[in-house]
């Protein structure tokens, strides 16, 4: 059976999610799954990074339903980027595009409103109007390329990446966990330059960390450095929320060098 | 597949909706779709007022569980109402009405308690041990005028109904979403009445607002009024939340007129 | 069709659970449901009397996919416990075996990682790199016993269980709802002993408190206690959370004898 997951800032409280629902169980057989309901409302990139976490890991096959959309009712094309056996669905706005290049070769395709959408289309609810149709005519077998044109140049986020020089890693939080981890961008086997002693530099000062393996490696209390689940450096406490302790949120500036 | 919707105030942190979804599980194959379990605790009229929103929008043959009982245990009748070729499972306090109405011909029927419950019948526990167990025999295709006697006038919200006169329009909050967009039970097309710039009195002043057909319409701060997805009229702020910035919340009334 | 329940600290906001939910498509077919996601973090007793509450009403052939594990990564055990026709999936620090006791008749196994294991391992999300995919062989048929060799003497949490002598009872909060109502360990049968009106000491001070059937009896602002749904005794107040008035949380003493 296709699986169609849901990533969208509805919020996980309110009915919008069950309304996408309905319209996929009216239109498709398919495995629903929820990714998250609670991206922070409207934060495009915090989105982005989530679905590029999480779509990878889903079978060959699967259907992304992904709205972030605080353009809706404007201009702004509503998208199915075809990308390494999946689909993704949603608007042309940067929310697809990384997950896009991690499930690799995107095409993207602009949806034709008239064929696809539900009637009346509503100005402000587009993710039950046309995306869900959208994804529920993927998941019954049409073609992306039938769902549309191809559509030139989707818009892509372009964080700066994480880099290094003179034995410096900068880089910066993408998320903060349940349990105050922090995840950074910074590719895992880089962590190998700052040696077992780290340096820490951040917002509001700077801390030595200790790298292990995992989270409940040294004494309580203990400043840690790992490579997280994703492949990418985290930084964490024993027993203790680093995000609350070291004053970091998403989208914060981070650096790690060898403690001299 | 039968769809089962299930909507509560059990509180989605809560292992309550599992334990509904286990009895369900054990005597039905249907696909089970949470449309919230963050009712807040005891509000029947919210709770009647989302059910009304979303249970339409599920084909014919859904089955919509749905319990907000602060009189658990008490004479208040346990119902299942055929509607619009829906039905709805919950207490007979003015919850499912809202939604029966909409969707049609509404007729009730007073669960048959020692033909349906599980056993041990808990006193505060019925969404488990009778809604549930309701729900399961509907679904599993038990006619609902077979789940026990007809019951005569199923208890009724009546909350006042957006009124207009003299040029203005009286309605109420139904609902703040995570947006901060404000939901209101004003009929969309009476929009037309207050022309492009409106006028909107609430509980601590008033303000002018442009009409406007989606969210990212106008400029950043500018106050809107537009025309939902559910068909009636929302208060927005571009690029910020105007439930906070009215200081409003569901139950409170609003005004509308033509900004003079 | 197997049903795979979810329990875990991970938080319903993170996309935590929808990785687990990935393996779990890519390898078996199952119906999933959430118990929750929102057991305190790192909590692992409250995580266990949930699971202990709620998988035994789940069909036999239940797989119980649970995990609260601040240990990941070091050397505890991870398990699969078979315990009256269902199997519990986790490590091995208490949180499967207040479950596993009351579905009877444990035999525990410790999981082969070489075997089940996703490759490469993360050693900070086993739940997605070795629970799930152990989930999902025993959901496909595995006998648990397939698993890895008997584990000997897997890890059990005991709290003191509620005592009764000289007319007192005294047992402690397992939990309190999203009414506020407080769930505790006292076994509801030894109600009888405190008469109508009881007398409850609290960690600040003690209440009168009438024995009733169900939340609604009594008058607003009356004090009760009553039998819940998981046959333990509760504490509520009449249109009121009882949690929030008697400043009672999770783990906190309490006392109940008849009020002289």
């Amino acid at each position: 059976m296709t699986v169609i997951t849901l990533l969208t800032d509805y919020g996980s409280a309110s009915p919008y999610p069950a309304e996408l629902k309905a319209v996929l169980a009216a239109r498709c057989r398919a495995l629903i799954i929820d990714i998250t309901h609670d991206v922070p409302p409207h934060d495009i990139g915090a989105g982005a990074h989530v679905l590029a976490a999480v779509a990878p890991m889903y079978p060959v096959g699967a259907v992304h339903l992904a709205v972030v959309d605080p353009g809706v009712g404007t201009a702004r094309r509503p998208l199915v980027v075809a990308a390494g056996g999946h689909c993704l669905v949603g608007p042309d706005n940067g929310l697809l595009m990384v997950a896009a290049r991690v499930l690799g070769r995107p095409r993207a395709y602009a949806i034709d409103v008239g064929r696809v959408a539900l009637r009346p289309l509503s100005e402000t609810f587009h993710g039950r109007d046309l995306f869900a149709p959208a994804a529920a005519a993927i998941a019954m077998g049409l073609p992306p390329d039938r769902i549309g044109p191809e559509a030139d140049a989707p818009l892509e986020l372009f964080g700066p990446p994480a880099t290094r020089s003179a034995g410096v890693i900068r880089g910066r939080v993408l998320y903060c966990d349940t349990f105050g981890n922090v995840i950074t961008n910074i590719p895992g086997p880089w962590l190998e330059m700052v040696g077992v002693d780290a340096l820490i530099e951040h917002r509001s000062g700077s801390i030595a960390a200790r790298r292990v393996r995992t989270y409940a490696e040294g004494h309580r209390g203990e400043s840690l450095v790992l490579v997280g689940s994703t492949g990418t450096v985290e930084v964490a406490i024993n027993g203790a929320r680093a995000a609350d302790a070291l004053g970091l949120t998403a989208g914060d500036e981070i650096l790690l060098a060898r403690r001299s």
